[in-house]
């Protein structure tokens, strides 16, 4: 699924950035640059990976000169090698050095986790486990982040807290305290909660996935359990709910726990933790 | 030094991610905490490192309830170790876990920055060496980031295009073409320039280096050139000038570069590539 | 379930509301009323019906002077009749004077649709079926709204078009005219949406209600159906989703309708249409 | 008069609107929609009113897409009947669907509005007397409410605090405690209000009534009297000052009052709980 | 009149211009004075004039940092000589130092105003004829300039074109070439606006303010007019509407122009050229 | 020097002093102004200076009507006289007239700064000493008077609190409590301080002046010397720190200040108290 990148959200996360890095002015281009020199710049790849924000990139650049031509050439969800020349920008020379850093500083951070991602997917070649992330978001930046991993071949969990049931061991322990059992926990979040959400559970044993499954639980979160623990907890559950695995997942170990015959993995490390995507613009005259 | 982490930029940054996470409440804490519930958390470290942002964590929970008691017992800039309590927040439960991870998300994104930079310093004990970031850093996050720099022990380069004079590469092609020399446009930046600003210029050759440093420029960049050229343009600019190392810095190369005798190096990975720093908040009852 | 109306959406809807009204200041009580005199206003019910906002009102009054006392008698769900007082404020009168009408306006509107969602609750005492809102808000202020929904007894539908799938009519023609069948659609949906999020299709047929079931949709709207379509449905669904009747309900007919076996009702009219309820502010003097 | 519907504040709202429709993304449109697929909307009319709002409509459609193109059909102050079809609206058909529901909830508040004040003004054929509304508005939109009720052949009131004296009860009271009698609250707001503002005063009986005009009041306002008393009011005052109804005015009693003489009659209910006239939305491909 | 200088105009006003002036933080006060260093400073005055804007002033030091304690020694209004102290503030001193040149540049400006406004007061002393001001007024401040008007003794004009009718030059021109005789122009007006605002017209000779009392204004803007014009305007008139005088008022011929009997004179000056009033900052530890 | 005046600082400020000036609508256009009336407006001098902000002016009207057409016919920098025709505006009637006082506010202010910056740079004609502004400038709108200061022929001084350090008095007094010699803060500035700033030192004798040139100061702020003392100040620092003079500069003794051989001096006038230069707007119908 491809989700347009645009809408007030979007620009006003674009705008910040732009404002947070011309300050009151690019005052060595103002005082080198003639006003009207024109010029081309190329967006070219420095390493390998799967392109995502060349519509923010393009966004920037508009945003800091509206006569600009963005020329886009690789779309997001490309699998980019370096060298590769992904966009082409071309107009006043002045704007392209004003907006270069910023659009490169989206560009290079999604598309580090539209790589990561990927690299994942890759790892699960052939399984039907799917990997999504966390909201071990960048503050801010979520909603870009997470279009990233859509691009990199994930599915996205719950965006905020208001838009889906986790029942997280502090919600578990507060209940147990007020008398109430697993069971008696997720009926009274399936009464009380909108029609609308589905209901997730984390557990630490494969019987409470058990009775979370039993109870009418939509997915179960598997917290930090053995590869012998999730293969039971997917046999005793039997597709009665989704099963998710979390914490500590590498691509190292990341097939593993897919074969256990989980139906998704989470991955923190997709958003807090990808290295950037070296990217470049290099400028010519005409 | 400490720079106080406070200010209405900062305002900003925190209302903004505490709405994105929150978005319209924490349906699942809503439901099934108790109002009145009350707690403490504990920050726990789950990895060795340099600690920043405790401030900002402290800010997000007060901004989510003004009523909880946060108590630091780690400042920023301390070393802390796997297993290290860095703060309590005592108060009502659901306050807690409503601000949890967003606390955490600026916690860790910016004590990973500390860290990394923390290990560069490291690496060059005993030099003169500084170490800098670049503009490489997070759309939204730039004042956070530098600050977190600082912590980890380096110091700031010019924070936004208008502090600062740095003639690139493109800005000396451009100024080429309409038939200025490299002391031209280094006069030409030094007249027009506020008089508050330092001149710094980007050379590939220690010939230009000479040029710039006789010019009159107060910083000069060496881009991308060997340990052998570096030496000599320490050596053939002797002190006219700050010398500024910069492209392809690692932990690995860093020492030696900063054996060539160069003032400072700027490391974009700081910003850009820095992974998260491990943190928890355990939550337990009275 | 009381979600606690607070956090940085309804600061800003508060302040928002706040600046519409004073403007550059309440005039006539800055010229008639002396800076220092002291009294206490009533918040009075001028009808019967049930309370929502009461917070909302404080935080007004709070935010106009921070020196004020706001006292709630009655808190939000209180079933409240003409003459019943609801709050106290004391403090300066100039400042309880500028903030009166912002908070009536918050609290007459409010309870006016936890009222209206109430009568529905009534109307179909006994039964199972539950009462749901539209996205036909108010422009600006769907989140209070959906809370007033909650206060009168009411469960919320999706929140915003990024929270839920809904197919409807439009999507689905669109659709098939790319060749898809409704079952094709619901697939898409299911492999295409996050995990989190459930389906709900939209059918005006008892034939692909079943269908929209097999298909595994979570949720099937019935748009506009007659009483006798919708006891089919019921019956061909046979529970294999949640069937949400949808279209043209009333106080009058809403019983009727959720006697045919629905899980759920949805009526624009809670949000679009609910009169307000009348309260005023009495002020004395001590 | 026609106000245009323009400026930074009404796109401010429109904004907000969107935003908190669309929310991150039209996730059913974006997965089930080709983004290419062009169509045409028309807003056709479920009921029979009065048009308010088209223009904003026409915002909504083109702040979520600037290529779409949208042709009023009827204007605002129309009067539309079930079956009309007010505006047509032709592009991506993704675009038409995410704009949709927003365009409508504005549309069909203000239509509701303006159809509530012209059935008023019907009500009142044939005398001089003029309906306005009062400050029980909706938070966040009272400047396009007050539009609605001109559209819908009212005038306004007063738009906030600040650019108008309303001398009310509790105003009297504060200053009868500090010994002034009525003239002279009058007068002191003569002397210290703007000179560009007009003087209004609420009163209950006709003889204060008279000592208000006497007083030099510009408006009088009439609170909660019998016809009998408004009639007494309008023949003592005798045109020294324009008197205004207020209080328990609706669409029955309305005629019967302004037959008393008054000036003007100040309906809540315009703005407070007009209910919304139905529009909707009908898709058409080509 | 005294208008407390508060509310959420004032508020994002403030918190602008400290953003403005700290930007991302006072590095010399950081640098040089220690976190835990306490003092006091106060404000000093450093010329003859009429104080306006010491709560703006509080309202900076206790935004910058709540722990301050701001002792307020002279009022708005206050006519204060070379040397007065007007305040104190103790604390912290770094947050002193960044808070001072914000608190002085409103101050000081404000100051400006309401001295320059209480000298055209004191020229006409004896007279009836006000003071008021323009809409020549700082963007952005347009608020505070007008309280400090007021201040200084003066009355304010409308604040915006929305809430005053002021029928100019080119509004007549327009409608003279659609027909329109000045009658019908200020009848047109009296129509269509809110029946709360008045009507105010700019006229150029003796005769057409003979017409515009007669049709019906209620304020009459004498432009440019001679001395004679002026008297002549006033016995013609003769008290049916105010008369305003406007341009080119000086204090030099201000007394002169308010005794041909003018009712109230427009001095552009008093906030687009009033020289600022000099106030510093003294520091001192104890 | 070119700075262009755009970008989202220019946007914010602009916005909102439309919104300021303009506020719920320009009801006297909207009454008396045919909608579709077109007409050519001409911005004229009504006095000589030096032209600053016409591109601030063209943003304004395009802000209120993209459909006008705004030709500037004397750019920024240019020496206007009494009687020049600056730009012409062409379009719709109503949309100059709500445009033109908003856009005449910012350019009188602007271009009566850069007038006043001219004359003084006219006072040094000759000399190399330099002329800049300092911090009392208007809140909010900073970045554009520094701006008019550039246009004027005047540098810039750093822009706020964080870009640039100024030892003060108050810092010098509250190291020396500390034990710090002048030598050692401006030492201690040097050692903390990022490396792309410079240091300047406000010293009041001429021996500081020396002992900070000595420690190495950048820039030495000679704060209200006689001309005697200035004079010694540029001989015994003989160049090796630019020396700025601070202090009751008057146009009437800029030259002799000057003349001493400082390198610059800073004057607050420039923005605290620069008179607004006078233009209009003619309105002519075709």
């Amino acid at each position: 699924m491809t989700s347009s990148l645009s809408g007030p959200i979007v620009d006003t996360i674009v705008r910040t950035a732009i404002m947070e890095d011309i300050g009151w002015g690019d005052i060595t281009t103002e005082i080198l640059i003639p006003e009207d020199l024109q010029g081309q710049g190329s967006l070219l790849m420095k390493a390998d990976g799967v392109l995502a924000g060349i519509k923010i990139a393009k966004d920037v650049f508009l945003n800091v000169d509206t006569t600009l031509t963005f020329t886009i050439l690789k779309k997001d969800g490309a699998r980019v090698k370096k060298g590769d020349i992904i966009s082409n920008v071309r107009g006043t020379v002045s704007s392209i050095l004003k907006a270069e850093r910023t659009a490169l500083n989206f560009l290079q951070r999604l598309s580090g986790t539209a790589t990561l991602t990927s690299r994942f997917i890759e790892a699960l070649t052939g399984l039907q486990t799917r990997v999504t992330e966390t909201r071990k978001t960048t503050p801010g930046l979520r909603y870009l982040e997470k279009y990233a991993v859509r691009v990199g071949g994930g599915i996205n969990h719950r965006h905020h807290l208001g838009d889906g049931i986790l029942i997280k061991d502090n919600h578990l322990v507060a209940s147990q305290r007020a008398g109430l059992s697993l069971t008696q926990v997720i009926q009274k979040a399936r009464d009380k909660a909108p029609h609308t959400l589905k209901i997730e559970v984390e557990v630490t044993t494969v019987k409470d996935a058990v009775i979370a499954a039993e109870a009418g639980a939509d997915i179960i979160l598997l917290d930090n359990m053995t590869f012998e623990e999730m293969r039971n907890a997917v046999q005793s559950v039997g597709g009665r709910a989704m099963l998710e695995a979390s914490g500590g997942i590498t691509l190292e170990n990341a097939r593993q726990i897919a074969e256990t015959g989980v139906d998704l993995i989470s991955v923190g490390a997709l958003t807090h933790s990808a290295p950037s995507l070296d990217i470049s613009l290099e400028l010519e005259y005409k």
